[in-house]
């Protein structure tokens, strides 16, 4: 799916909504352009997805730049992370995106990036294993939090290139039964997702916001709180 | 109030001034483009008013993406918070805002910004219940202060997600006699106001100055003077 | 002087060459655009002009917003700093402006800005006098200096609300022989020159370098240099 | 060549495929834009090259604002340095251009830009002589690194005005047999290149943010790693 016209093709023949996915990759280039332009995604590194069905996702080609997206730059998975109708090669990260679609029915889209709070607070806070909000609030950003006075944790996972070793921290986390609305990977960036792209974008927003206040918090008093 | 068609039927049946509730709704929303790109309204945080009369103030209403403010994100309310002519709901925190229309009556608009430094600070100096600047040149801009040679006090008052609690605490400032041009609140951000929105502008550009100076002070000399 | 109207009524009757004064308040406005984005004048801070000929120069009107200048807001002063022509109040500071064309008859445009960095490191260098720069290679930026092997000495002098004191003290620096390109005033801003604006902003640009290289030197080695 | 009209005669007597010329000038240009507005090009500093055939590369007139380049800014020389077809100055640093194109057959595009996180890591980092990356998921941006698990040298030279000296030291590494994608120059800039100009600016944008983030963890950690 590496154009417009070659999704006319493939799309024709599958059951996606072409609408649908059409809507999702200008959401999807839109945000890529507005987080590339906060410095977000240097360097071609992050990748964003929406859900288009109960199966499927539209998510970024791997290696392209975020900033500069075009509806090309996107294609579909389904929710095993294999290629529809298109021989594009899917980010290798793509099995991340599709475990959220799969443990969350109400996610609708999914945001990784790479920023450089997200980058030094994952190495910081690695050996802890979480970041721990308190106090803020900018945690009532997050769904479902009402108040400052919550504590609002964001784990943060070992980095590996193997993809099912991530997806099984991520599963032990959930089936331990604590809320999870985001992670970080050592040394490398954050996950969040949401209901939509609006809210997922939120989400991201309120962490990136929240990691570097804590990191302020860490230079001016002089060790971890 | 949600459109401009909905406030031409309310406001046309209410003693609201159409042409200055349009003016004014037009500068909040360009103000909130010009503070959201600067990154001091994250995550949908921050609300912006203006006062229309002597009873009635426009305000943002609550939830809507602040750098992407247009003039139906603006709902009235009178001086006790009640939205006027709309079903919207306004902000949570209307009654800070009224609150300075009230005690202040040259006060013309209300800006309540969300930035990295503001929130940082406000935990820094929760404790001490009052940031204190003094020889900065900046101090000029505050509306009354004509040397560096005074002394400015922002006050940062615990935070809660009970209104009527922090409307005391202003209250209890004001009636000690102690000047007020603007506050922080606890891990949250800060509120001032001015005669109209340029000079609130002025305020907030030169609080958010005033207070990265002072932390970025801080981080250099290793205690809080 | 308050609009091109006026101007040319005022300027016809003075010995003002009216093309060139077009042509400085432009170039002020664009440097006043540029800088006021890049957050150095917060605040309505900060003052710029230009040499006009071998007494005027033209120079920004008191209390405007940098970043939004028209060539409305530029009046003409002589190199006494009285008005010429118009009724406008030039800024306070204008004679720090009229003293370096006054010293430096190849100066052709001063810029007096007030970046974080420029207020910071005056506060903690006042004690010290002076920010002494080696071993950068943009010091070769600055007008004469040819290798990263100099010293490069930029001033800070006490501030005061009285201009005649500064005047004061640049003039005892330039009479003692020390070079100077530029001075920071404590718990304020700086000032630079040069020949014409290029030059200048090149000049300020490198100084804002300068200044955040050193201060983030000191966060990383805990001890001024 | 000072102009296109210039090139035309110029290039039309030479060897240099024109047309390829344009293209060339015309991706510097972009990237000077792009990169000065990131603020990685301060006071007219840095310079840009790209190879154009076996002998001969496009590279920035001296003295340029890298912000503002326009393809008249651009002029040609061959390997050993000397401008071709125009009375133009290349930039002194005009040699270590044409070494990568020498030494690294492969080289499309050479960036040396002057941030001010490259600017202090270089100070910090001199007496050792390199900054190493490890854990960083970023250091994939770099070609041929294919995990976070890797090392990643980025040396240090010490900085001179003569710039027989900065070859000889490449040289020196190189002959070593030690792998090399870019190198910092004490208290100046980066180094960096790619086989064309998208991989070079990734290569620059993941060191940018690499450097950015062991500045980071030194500020917070204390020491460095």
């Amino acid at each position: 799916m590496s154009s417009p016209v070659a999704w006319s093709r493939a799309i024709n023949s599958s059951p996606i909504d072409r609408g649908r996915l059409e809507r999702c990759a200008q959401e999807i280039a839109e945000a890529g352009r507005e987080l590339g332009a906060l410095g977000w995604t240097p360097a071609t590194s992050s990748n964003f997805s929406m859900r288009l069905d109960a199966s499927h996702a539209a998510v970024t080609i791997s290696g392209r730049d975020k900033g500069r997206l075009g509806i090309d730059d996107i294609m579909v998975v389904d929710f095993d992370g294999r290629a529809v109708g298109t021989e594009a090669r899917p980010s290798a990260e793509t099995a991340l995106h599709t475990q959220v679609y799969r443990r969350f029915p109400a996610a609708g889209a999914v945001l990784h990036t790479h920023s450089r709070a997200q980058s030094v607070a994952s190495r910081l806070y690695a050996a802890r294993g979480v970041v721990r909000f308190e106090g803020w609030e900018l945690q009532k950003a997050i769904a479902g939090y009402t108040t400052h006075e919550s504590v609002l944790d964001l784990p943060v996972f070992p980095n590996t290139q193997d993809m099912s070793e991530l997806v099984a921290r991520v599963d032990a986390w959930l089936d331990a039964g604590k809320p999870l609305h985001g992670y970080l990977i050592d040394g490398h960036g954050i996950y969040t997702w949401g209901k939509d792209m609006p809210e997922t974008r939120r989400h991201l927003e309120a962490f990136e916001f929240l990691l570097n206040c804590e990191l302020d918090l860490l230079r001016l008093k002089g060790t971890p709180t």
